[in-house]
């Protein structure tokens, strides 16, 4: 059993853990939180180990009923893997307590490239984590845009890929960021950071992100462009989409053209937390004129690194060597069903 | 096993089908479509035989591969009881139908009183239902509102009530809605239609409401305050709110004060579809001032009723004499737990 | 002094009037209204003529202390030109009126191209205009897309265009239509209808456009890049949106990276109504990478019509031949200030 | 005239700087910007000498092409008063330079009651600010209900008023805040700080308000209730609405029942921004029951305010001694017309 933990109990961390208790060959030893807040009485009900990064703090969780386990550093020596989903920028200064405790870590996407060496997509680079010390999981945009471009690459070839991101201003739980009635340029410049993101999993990709913000909580969606090497006809895309384990095609027939649909079908699905882990592709928007390929996808942004880290755990500790075995455990022990 | 027909599986449809089959002593019968849209594959996905109004379609839904079980008619037949969670108006048309299968039937609160001739809340008036061929359940708003006045009226007598509900625009999945960027005053007129409605449940009860749309989805906002008969410290109020097996107290300590946050706990809580079925009493907010009491309480618009349904059904069966008995069988099948 | 009658008094049709009225060359003989709504009170209040379709509802305006001045047909006898503003899809019913009163129309981007026969944009083909007894101007977006891709074809020559528009779900006053929290494909097909929308003012443009709606109200945002038949420098891009009279380059040192915050901009300008009528291009978005261009641009939904309307009228009069005069007349009558 | 210094060029000081403008007995000396924004630019575009509080950073504006006219203690220098509109909290810190420089000061609501330890409405105690150097204009939730209870107290007698606030997220040009989909209860704690706010103004007044936030930015809404003194007719409160000169009524033939119908109705008169600076009382919604008062008013944050400051000039400068005599010469400057 792998025993992992969960530096950061919030939105991916929470889920996170979730993933990893109902795998088979993974067991959750301990979670963190810096406050007594909501999180942290779900990890109670969960029954998952609490750590506080500052121990000192101790008294203030246990007079609100949350006992505590003991430190964060106390937590990374019986941890195999830690995954950090603290934050972004402040998994940066986790870096020296895991390399001090000797324990293999994660991180994800809020976080450079540099911090860990290696950016992770289970489709695109799973061997090469094997054995890794240090890997970054890439964020929900660059996880959905990477495992769309790597699968068309491989069918048929991309030669230029152009997007744009159409991104959430605020997860459904967080009520201080806006904005409430505007689309923001986020960046304001092109390219935006997404392209050179997918870079660090896919180096050999052309691509072109442009993105923005607008008032939604729900999910991300992309519109995305993609000159292929050769003309295809649209089934052929289609079947290569059907076929793939962490795509997801909204039937055209299910009548789903929003965002706010599509959750309350996952919704409706049982999914644990609604969660679409997968690239939600609307199968009614994909077409082909000549050789280029369009399409929109959902990516929810809560949801479809959770089962990225699974993998990236499985392959740091190296004994599933290929890829589609441990992406084949994973969805299985989320018994993952098509959409 | 009573046998339940759901006619118009949608948003609660759908709910009270699930809170239905989880009962010991019921069971789904068939649940109804007129759409082969998303929903009706859940429903096929869930194993629910699927009923469908104009028998004419079912080509419609078979190409869909959709199963098509019978005509509603058809299903009304091996019902014993229907609950109608067709959209608002469209209920009262449906009478003559049930009349004429002699089934029981349960409305819900967008029809009016009348139509079924008694309005339902399951600690209000469950014995009055006892044997009713036609029961209504009351709205959303109004089974919140029932629950908390009627439990301060048994405790300390209510000499009146003002409340103002601050709305929902729209439920989630819904994206055809607005507002997008306003308050709207509906109705324009004070009191709003929720003070008589109380009333149709709680007749003696002195209530004067007002009423408002906003742009959210997630919940609605109550603003409610009580003139008691009698000065009453805070921590009576709440010792009684905390033992109400349907008022949840969102305690202090989890610094929940939001519907947002609210309703990431209950997702957190692996609740089904994150249903809220309780009124959500926000501890913080809870004062008396003399004989005045004040408190926020969050209503979520699509749960809260799902769970009268299951009591009113089982009031209408005859079977089980008391409100409670009949409220803790359907909490423990829902696996109620405290907030 | 041209006669021109607005048939429809709303969120265009009062603008419209109120860009005529200051012309040099035209005045306003009437408007119209169905109901004595806020809007009618408006038109009293500037002292427009008011005229009603149903003559037979006079009493129902006048009780309401709104004087009617006749019915729609006697205004299109005394006018010249009548712009039809009616919603979408009500313009075509008005057509057999003005054929019957053989008075000059106008409609909006809302009616089919086949309508007039023929689509307008003051850059693009204004001297096809002249003389034509019925003209359509194009949506706002399309009147967007037609500004920017005609300027960058006339200098640089244009291969392709793509763009993503990113639509307000509604306008800032309509609080029926959401949605609320959701992005909405729509068309969920691609591509969308606003490519071949741009080929009835430019055919010979190669154009693919995807759409969606977000729960905004303030402007509609395009991503779009152009591929062009030679590599240009980024300053030579922004000479020519800086020289153009219905482009605004949003200056990067103001910081402005939103809709909102771009609005709020025109607003302190003391425009009327917060108006931005030109293309609103984000300086700092420009970028050219090889042959192509990318940018990002505000559309005001409520505004941009509005002055390619009295081109429109000028045009089919006759008496001013060429575009440009046209164009500053209007812009010099409105007080058109660089952003 | 008097010479008035705008610290603080932002969302109310833009404001009060064109309504200062307006006066005949004052003039703009002055106003204040820490950042080259877009608002220096709208400063230039108007002719306002642009001061600085960091006169180091002069050369970051003028290299912009924002000429600096000095120094905040220069602008001190040179005038009468100045109007601190400041963000929240900061205005505090600039007390000691306004007594260094012997000016006149009015904060706004932002700031605490003991900084300048008299709150001003023009309507409830103008005559009291007479001669004084400090002076706070209470918040646009605390002016706006200070107008209406004033206004029936002293017509009826007031016994106690209960409000609940329905507030604004954010302000239409801030993208940064939410929420986007959620209701906020804030404060969580019941009473809010409106009703004591109120006392600082009005001592005698029992109230109690609730207050929560909603993602919209056009305007606050109130729902109040009031126990009057006596029995009264609903014509009579409203006849009083009616002639106050700072409470506009929103006719019911209208059919305006929302703050973006209102909003647009005020845009459509042509108001500059689009200001509503008096309570917006929607007539349909006024309701007696008893000698109980309902209604529903909507505040428009960013203005109602801007005249109070302009009266509070006239009263701390002494030459005008009642407050209708002021109110009158602000009304009619602004152009001011019933709703």
């Amino acid at each position: 059993m792998i025993k992992v933990a969960i530096n950061g109990y919030g939105t991916i961390g929470k889920r996170v853990a979730d993933a990893v208790a109902i795998q088979k060959d993974m067991e959750i030893i301990g979670v963190s939180k810096t406050k007594p807040s909501s999180e942290a009485f779900i990890a109670v009900r969960k029954g998952y180990p609490l750590y506080i990064a500052d121990i000192s703090r101790r008294d203030t969780f246990e007079k609100e009923g949350i006992p505590v386990a003991g430190s964060v550093d106390e937590m990374l020596k019986i941890a195999d893997v830690v995954v950090d989903a603290t934050p972004g920028g402040i998994g940066e200064t986790n870096k020296a307590a895991y390399e001090k405790a000797g324990v293999k870590a994660i991180w994800q996407g809020g976080e450079k490239h540099e911090l860990a060496g290696f950016s992770f997509n289970s489709h695109a680079n799973y061997t090469d984590a094997i054995g890794r010390q240090f890997v970054r999981v890439v964020s929900c945009n660059t996880t959905g845009l990477c495992r769309v471009i790597k699968a068309m690459d491989d069918a048929f070839g991309v030669i230029k890929v152009r997007a744009v991101m159409v991104r959430r201003g605020a997860d459904p739980h967080v009520v201080k960021k806006g904005p409430i009635d505007a689309v923001v340029l986020d960046p304001p410049t092109i390219p935006s950071h997404h392209g050179p993101d997918v870079n660090t999993v896919l180096p050999h990709i052309n691509i072109v992100t442009m993105a923005m913000i607008v008032p939604t909580t729900q999910m991300h969606m992309h519109a995305i462009t993609m000159e292929l090497k050769k003309e295809v006809p649209r089934e052929k895309v289609l079947e290569i989409m059907k076929n793939h384990n962490r795509i997801g095609l909204v039937a055209k027939n299910t009548a789903i053209k929003s965002t706010a649909e599509l959750k309350e079908y996952v919704m409706d699905m049982d999914r644990p937390r609604s969660d679409l882990w997968e690239n939600g592709v609307f199968e009614a928007s994909v077409n082909t004129v000549g050789n280029e390929l369009f399409f929109f996808q959902a990516i929810h942004q809560e949801a479809d690194v959770v089962i990225e880290n699974v993998d990236a755990i499985r392959a740091m500790m190296g004994d599933i060597k290929d890829s589609l075995t441990s992406i084949r455990m994973t969805n299985e022990a989320m018994k993952f069903t098509a959409l």
